[in-house]
């Protein structure tokens, strides 16, 4: 039976990066200040069926731009739900149209609740039967071990993966995470290590582990610390590109893998390749040849980051 | 221009709460393995049109058993999210049918995210022109103060409320949240005491601020912990009923009022009210009975509760 599952998301994704030579995600942030003008309609009220059209628009034309040249895409849930229903909807056909394109989806939802509601979270999301099924979901560790259960059972079952919020890149970061409760040991490297010992169950081919973590760009010591207590998880690194940390310190808790090149996850940037600068107040075609030059900058920079 | 202002959102809660004698809120977890005989339609597939109206009529039903009774309802977002967008939609009618029969709508989604994408949580649920316009929304704190900072904003426009997660009632809301960093004490009670600055931005005629705090039952020293620390935010107790706490451990942290009875917050439990145990199999007007017998119980608890 063994041989008849899908590879695990950590396979699938470590696989598809092998292939590339980078680890870069493109992140979709619909964010509808900033939509494009040749994708604007009308005068873009949030919950107006015209808005959610536009914004389903500007989605497919970015997956189409990224299709074939990044292992996975991120959507952001918010600027979804921002729209209502009818932006709900958008989001399921986007990341439809982004598996169909071979394209890993992690969906950007940053979820947490106990139960039964951690559960109803997983069905939507994860499960093979989900409304929307995606390959790895963004989740939050506040509530503790076991409001995280009902999330790993689904990926164990679904064969996805989760990227647990550890060490984030904003400032408020330090606010909690950065406390230091014992011996010097911050809260989100407890968090790190308290995960380790589920890690197995989300484990694939490769060694790598699907129980995912967050762990920002913005500070490479700390992502190699947490490395050194999380050996096998896949990390999701922000805070590239846009909030400023370079290529090199993205993939400071990457490791050396079989070809030499350092792999362990993804790399997101979302706004410089959804809105290049280059592109503003530009025809489609513009803005199409703009979100190519950045990705051409960013999958280089982070191709020689990993091969350095 | 003052007087034009609606009451801020802790008022709203604190009058209706004086007015009924009692803080209970109804959850209304829709959780589809759940929902009563008399309301479900077919197989209940989860994407089915059939299921999201079966779940609709189940909450319809629901509020016309709580209308006037209870000061605030509080749906679970993850049963709306698991039905896809059609639950979504669900969830947009719930909220605008419970709020035209004068309750206010707790949304029980625990978001949190950072900058422009917090700001997008905020303007699909706290912007008074957003699709799903509640009165409160619960958040998480884990990414830290800038990251309450854009639903704070969208509060203090709208007059709405949050609920911040504190000290959850779970057995594994000790995990990270009890980690005691510095001088004992504990990460939540620093969550608590961190977002005392920003209380007085959502306080109102009462002195109660609508930055509110999650603090479970379970736990009634840690909730009189937390009142001494955020003596005007109101509390969100889940726990109470089915999760095992009385009604005078619920109401811990809540302090006298101007008439005697002790007031702070709202005491939450759902699937005592959703789906009473008398009701099991029955049909539509046993349900409703049950239902009622649920809330003359509850109703009464924590009426003599507040009042001893």
């Amino acid at each position: 039976v063994r041989g008849a599952l899908e590879a695990t998301f950590a396979d699938r994704l470590i696989a598809r990066a092998r292939e590339l030579g980078h680890p870069l995600c493109a992140g979709l942030d619909p964010d509808l200040a900033l939509i494009p003008e040749p994708f604007r309609q009308g005068r873009m009220t949030p919950a107006a069926p015209a808005t959610a059209r536009a914004v389903g628009a500007f989605c497919a034309a970015f997956l189409e731009r990224v299709e074939g040249r990044v292992a996975a895409v991120k959507p952001q849930s918010a600027f979804f739900e921002a729209l209502g229903w009818r932006g709900v909807k958008v989001l399921a056909e986007v990341v439809a149209d982004a598996r169909a394109r071979g394209l890993l989806v992690v969906l950007d939802a940053k979820r947490g609740d106990i139960g039964s509601s951690a559960a109803g979270y997983a069905a939507a999301y994860l499960a093979p039967s989900a409304p929307i099924r995606v390959d790895a979901l963004t989740v939050n560790p506040w509530l503790g071990l076991d409001s995280l259960e009902p999330f790993l059972k689904a990926c164990e079952a679904a064969r996805s993966g989760l990227f647990v919020l550890t060490r984030t890149s904003n400032p408020g970061g330090r606010d909690f995470q950065e406390l230091a409760p014992e011996a010097g040991e911050p809260v989100y490297h407890r968090v790190a290590r308290a995960l380790q010992p589920h890690a197995k169950r989300l484990a694939g081919e490769t060694g790598w582990s699907g129980l995912g973590l967050v762990v920002g760009a913005t500070t490479p010591d700390e992502a190699r610390r947490v490395r050194d207590a999380a050996p096998t998880s896949l990390f999701l690194v922000p805070g590239y590109g846009a909030q400023g940390a370079s290529a090199k310190e993205a993939v400071a808790g990457f490791v050396a893998g079989p070809g030499g090149r350092r792999e362990g996850g993804l790399v997101n940037t979302a706004r410089g390749l959804n809105f290049p600068e280059a592109a503003q107040g530009a025809n489609a075609s513009a803005w199409e040849r703009a979100v190519d030059a950045a990705l051409d900058r960013a999958t280089s920079e982070l191709a020689e980051a990993v091969a350095g």
